[in-house]
């Protein structure tokens, strides 16, 4: 079942996309949302930025705020991100425990190795990611398309 | 075919594990080489010393040379590791345009979520990441059963 805030949180995801977009980033945003459901971290793809290629959204939300709490477990915590989100991102969920991803549509060309979030979570043992996709999908999916020709991305 | 220094490297990359150990990390190490067979990055795995889950032996190989190299491409270059790496390591590999990957041992048990390294290559669209896996796995093998022991890892 997907709870009644994911949509708002899914508007904050993209106000982050939108972020990375006016600093020449890939328009991706994420946030990750703690188990009282306030909004713990805020981040957008920084690879150029940071010159990082493992810099995207997810993974400076999760890198962000394992080092302000001091600790490399995201237990109960939940991750939004506007589109849905790479094995490399998908792996590090896992790795730092998440308990949900909650994405908005999936872009298969977006990536450089596509397999859906679903079948990373599917294939995990010791730990188990819940997905859910499709959240705000037509306005993720159009957002994009205008960041980019807004941006020139 | 795999290029005769294979194993050579592959020792640098056991000797960067055992400096992971030393330090209370997961016994794992990477190094990156240049097109002309020159080790340009050495790195080790570095999750709980920097707090952050993403810090594998590879990717932080990775960051570290597109950071002193002002780039985000490593187009050429190639990444030697101990054991094979998982699924978020390799995309970040093919993310970064790396030419090949050549590792020790596969220890599935090791990662939350096992995806052969091929998988993940053969995958991919847009760039092809060649992967050479076995080289003196017996040792890596061997080296981490013997780090495990003398680290209580």
């Amino acid at each position: 079942m997907i709870e009644h805030r994911a949509e708002e949180y899914i508007r904050l995801a993209m106000a982050a996309a939108e972020t990375a977009a006016q600093r020449g980033n890939a328009p991706f945003g994420a946030i990750i949302v703690d188990p009282n459901g306030a909004v713990v971290a805020t981040a957008y793809h920084r690879v150029k930025e940071m010159l990082d290629p493992s810099a995207h959204a997810e993974i400076t939300a999760i890198r962000t705020l394992c080092q302000e709490r001091r600790t490399t477990s995201l237990e109960g915590f939940r991750l939004y991100v506007n589109k849905e989100p790479c094995p490399m991102c998908c792996i590090c969920m896992i790795e730092a425990k998440l308990a949900a991803l909650y994405y908005g549509d999936s872009d298969e060309a977006s990536v450089p190795c596509y397999i859906p979030a679903e079948e990373i979570a599917r294939r995990a043992r010791g730990h188990r990611l819940r997905v859910y996709g499709g959240i705000l999908a037509t306005e993720t999916i159009r957002q994009r398309e205008q960041l980019s020709r807004q941006y020139g991305l």
